[in-house]
């Protein structure tokens, strides 16, 4: 019996490179992985027509982790591959916790004068499952001059509950136990209220975590001229979209920022997969950085329970990372191979 | 007959003292502005519960411009003020462009390391009358565990086209004529389609203007680590607000981020005021920096064409922040005074 299943979707562009060196760590800290490989994205797309066939998705939930590279290719109208494949596995394997770590590692050089490693560590907490990433919306006389088109918000106090006691709980388990909640309450009234007083109701249970409000157009200036003052932050899908990147950024990019989407209760497979995307400008010339795409298995770990296993690879990781010559240049095999031998 | 009719909403906080300094340098450069002072903001809704009486509305309809201070206080719950006040404006007297310039002022520094004054000069121009600020949403089942809320982006081919054009506009008037278009068309796929369809039609207007697209999180990201690529920037209503905050940070702060809700026709007035809030914990003590405020001035003489006045006043409040000592205390008068004597 292999010790996990993982499904494997490399998926585009520089996806397949990152994603070997990937599987080349988990098996150097962790032998007897099961792996099923399922190519998606843009190949599958353009042969076929089809994103996520029921068959695949059906296979996929009977795995405990999803890997995935990176999906996307300027080939594919927009949303196609977004909607049909991230956001759908998202949704159907109700993975309500997309969980983004943003630290700033020594060997990295934060874009910010005078911050230094270590300095930056927080975990964002976004919301996957609502929102407007729900799909609600459509258009109305479309190509007129009459035409409308809307996109619906949606946020139930089930999910939102769910997601600020889980952020709550990681919150608690970190030194800091500080807590950021970030909406727009005094525009999106409903919504907003409706995070509040969950946020309020919950934070009654933790009461060694302390807690903060911020509207997203301030906790995104926060990020860049005070990005020390975040521990965990926990927000809704899209303002977590926009504040991960803004994090990613002052930690010196998406080089170094990894991803999970999670279910929790593990009913489902979580995805775990880099924030940066396929690249194909560079891909195929084995020259990506695989450091996100590690640091995401290391996730896949820890979500796992193999906590010791996880932090081995993370600390191999900002090993290599902080051995690196700056200016020289990077060989994507040879980085997994470093990390592989390191754990 | 005086040279023009404003309206000053000088509002709570330092609102007060930034405004007096605006007025101030308005006076010395363009002599002869009737002025109509109106008492709106927290402290009329304490004494009344009232936030915009019609009566004011009307009488503030009928002046040239509003320059604005600062509204909000932490004393009145989210949205009242924000909605009932700033929103309600803008929707009401149709401020559909939201212009928001960012500069790297000489004596300012960024945050972001190796970033010289002069290199960042950018322009937001956001949607002001649309999207998810409309209004439209609610709640159901409020306080249960089945409670749901939403919010609903509002947008129409109209408002959206009209926006697009004065970003054009503008783009061409610029020394570098290029326009970024920025949303989330991979994920908000029926109001990016709008948007992006309604940018190409009109880019067809514009053939001497270069354009480029990016998803708000990605533009978020290259604010930080490249904020120099962006010359005039084009986006939805909560989009705009979120970059337009970023764009400040980068800049230096919100102490030098001026803005206008405009009304390019003229057919109402337009509310000119500063970034920044109503900062009660400075309040009342003549040390807020009226910069911003003096800035929004000057985008207030610009949209009355008065383009040589704009511009004195503009660069005086330059050379007045380029001249002054790091670390020594900052009078809010001697701002105004100082600016008032060099234009
Ligand atoms: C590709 C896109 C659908 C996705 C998102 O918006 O969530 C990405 O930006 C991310 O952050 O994972
Ligand atoms: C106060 C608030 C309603 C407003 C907005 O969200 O537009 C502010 O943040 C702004 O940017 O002018």
């Amino acid at each position: 019996m292999s010790v996990a299943r993982i499904a494997v979707v490399a998926g585009d562009g520089i996806g397949t490179e990152v994603t070997a060196q990937a599987r080349k760590v988990i098996d150097a800290v962790l032998p007897g992985v099961e792996y099923n490989e399922y190519d998606l994205g843009a190949r599958l797309y353009h042969r076929t027509g089809e994103v996520l066939p029921q068959a695949v998705q059906d296979e996929l939930a009977g795995h405990d982790a999803i890997l995935l590279g990176a999906i996307g290719d300027p080939s594919v109208p927009p949303g196609v591959l977004e909607r049909g494949l991230l956001l759908k596995l998202r949704f159907e394997f109700d993975q309500y916790v997309n969980l983004r770590p943003s630290k700033l590692w020594p060997g990295t050089t934060s874009p910010l004068a005078g911050v230094k490693p270590g300095e930056i560590d927080m975990v964002v907490v976004r919301e996957g499952t609502e929102g407007l990433y729900v799909g609600a919306g459509g258009v109305l006389h479309k190509g007129t001059p009459a035409e409308i088109a809307t996109e619906e918000s949606l946020n139930t106090r089930y999910g939102v509950e769910r997601v600020v006691r889980d952020a709550f709980d990681r919150a608690q388990r970190r030194d800091r136990r500080h807590l950021t909640l970030v909406h727009k309450t005094n525009v999106l009234t409903h919504a907003g209220n409706l995070w509040s007083r969950t946020f309020a109701a919950v934070a009654a249970e933790f009461p060694d975590v302390t807690t903060e409000y911020q509207h997203i157009d301030a906790a995104s200036m926060f990020m860049v001229s005070n990005p020390q003052r975040f521990d965990v932050v926990v927000t809704d899908n899209l303002f977590g979209d926009i504040l991960t990147d803004i994090a990613a950024a002052v930690t010196g990019g998406i080089g170094m920022a990894a991803s999970g989407s999670v279910n929790p209760e593990r009913t489902y497979p979580s995805t775990f997969e880099p924030v940066h995307g396929s690249a194909p400008d560079i891909a195929g010339q084995g020259i990506a950085d695989p450091a996100a795409a590690i640091l995401s298995a290391a996730l896949l770990l820890e979500h796992l329970g193999k906590h010791d296993e996880a932090a081995r690879v993370t600390e191999a990781v900002a090993a290599e990372v902080a051995s690196r010559t700056p200016g020289a240049p990077l060989r994507t095999a040879e980085v997994g191979d470093r990390v592989a031998a390191a754990v």
